[in-house]
């Protein structure tokens, strides 16, 4: 018996996540970053911890207890993960399948249910990108699990909350992912503590600008929480990563300002957007664009003539665009993506 | 339906890890540890790297590059983890099942198992802690996926190459924890290139004193090392961790000073328990001893006292004593430990 043969049998068909590509000197936009950086309160913490890397990391119920207060829930409410990547494969790892999503959607969702073995049923938005809870509880089908994404990535749009509540009223696992919660300001963590069946997800990694450093969390019931805790692996949140949300936890103004700021940033790239192509508004520190005619591929060639990197999403299936999805940065750097597509 | 009815059948019964005790002020022997900390040029990179945190991670071929050097392999021979821990995942969820292990050894291969739903055999060494790989693979019985710690966490015996190579030669997936290996000097690394079954875990937690950062890889075959960087997570080595690993890979000598001290440590623990206790001896940088006639709890409770925390085991099913493991510190406080030891 061969390698291969010792191998799960769906491990073949796993198709890799491509990150944003990252270039030595040019302004990313590609990872919906915040380019605007961490909080001095971060940086100086991270200093002060720098010569302590041989202790394992030992400040979790710290970051539990400072993240509940962020929140405004009880430290029992919350798990933490090494990015909000590490708690959708906790939730899978703790909740039956199959699982289903909406299409398109943050692309970790499939991936990490087929890395577990789970079916992922895509259940694909309405043409206009909106969210609709009975066709998307008729595509799930027998599911157990389902992913939300508000606002989506990669579309930008909110998903309103009676339409969240519709599904989440099915009595199934919901996760709700609320990744740029921050840029839109809305959120259902108030709807936990009567409906155990929610997982809100949240991460650091956008408007608090620790996207580097991975640090995730989960806000539920506490008993949905104790089944994530069993799964958890004991230190998977690290030293310095906790030590930088600790310190940015304690600089809520500093996130506060800059999302201020990326969220002007978001209207200069759509507008710049809206001038040639077809962009979504978005409620979220990005944006989300149909470049036909020009083709998406073209239109990330030319902005790396310009030094600038962009997501490619491409071609959709059942959408008829062609389409990217750009991040806003700092204000210096949208003005040169708006001069550069002035040039398009 | 309610969400327990929802969560996997098995969720319910898996016992958390429960890592060594951190207390302020106090001198940490429990975790393996290197208390002399990380070389200089580590601080210095992660100081650099303190305001880049907005950024997703983006050095790991980078890093693959220079851990396969220090390896002797390829890069294709190399994939990271958040830790050993996250490596334990990776096979876990690459490979099928069912598992199995020596007991004692490291308590993270049953729970991984048991997490991703598999089942997992423990297979009693020797009653003097000694591995025999016909006896180990008569209990492992039919199973997929084996895993050998070697020195052998907690005991700190090596298992001889012989026996290694007797097990592997099953053709069934072996995993061969070297976790201490730059203090036992000894490694099966070499057999990879023949043997596609095999699976070589590091960390840079112990000899490299990063253990709060978080960075073990894997050497394998490259048909391997492809199937578990397919269920690997995109950013699972933070920015940090790939700056301080990239940086400790740099200055190997430091790495060596402080392993020699610290086997000079090892020897002063051991010969300290030696005198009143049953230690074994260790290829490691930590002594495993039986302190009968005291109970563990006790000794424990002494070194408290003296504020030094060490790792207790407890009764251990199959064998007689009741053990205890303690690590090697800095010379100052393996001193303090052969003090304490003297009052008991």
């Amino acid at each position: 018996m061969n390698v291969r043969e010792r191998m799960r049998p769906w491990i073949g068909e796993i198709s890799n996540y491509v990150p944003g590509e990252y270039r030595e000197g040019y302004v990313k936009l590609a990872s919906n970053e915040n380019n605007y950086g961490p909080s001095p309160k971060v940086v100086e913490a991270l200093r002060q911890w720098s010569g302590r890397t041989q202790i394992y990391p030992y400040r979790g119920e710290e970051l539990r207890e400072k993240l509940a207060e962020y929140v405004g829930v009880k430290k029992e409410n919350i798990v933490c993960g090494n990015g909000s990547d590490e708690l959708i494969d906790l939730v899978v790892k703790a909740f039956k399948g199959p699982n289903a999503g909406s299409y398109p959607s943050f692309a970790e969702y499939p991936i990490v249910s087929r890395i577990n073995g789970e079916k992922y049923t895509p259940v694909k938005l309405e043409d206009d990108f909106a969210f609709n809870a009975e066709k998307f509880l008729a595509g799930a089908g027998d599911c157990n699990l389902m992913f939300l994404c508000t606002p989506n990535n990669p579309t930008g749009l909110s998903i309103p909350e009676g339409e969240i509540m519709k599904v989440v009223e099915s009595g199934k696992i919901v996760v709700v992912d609320e990744a740029y919660y921050e840029f839109s300001g809305k959120t259902v963590v108030g709807r936990i503590r009567d409906n155990p069946n929610m997982i809100v997800l949240r991460t650091m990694a956008k408007s608090f600008a620790l996207a580097g450093l991975r640090i995730g969390y989960a806000v539920a019931d506490p008993e949905v929480i104790e089944a994530l805790l069993k799964v958890k692996p004991p230190f998977n949140v690290n030293t310095l990563a906790e030590a930088a949300a600790i310190a940015a936890l304690d600089d809520i103004e500093y996130m506060e300002e800059t999302v201020k700021k990326v969220k002007l940033g978001k209207e200069a790239i759509y507008k710049a957007l809206k001038g040639k192509f077809k962009p979504l508004e978005s409620d979220s520190n990005f944006v989300f664009a149909d470049v036909t005619p020009m083709t998406s591929e073209e239109f990330a060639e030319k902005l790396l003539e310009a030094r600038i990197t962009v997501r490619r999403f491409g071609k959709l299936e059942g959408y008829p665009g062609d389409y990217v999805r750009v991040n806003a940065g700092t204000e210096e750097e949208n003005m040169k993506f708006a001069e550069a597509l002035s040039k398009m």
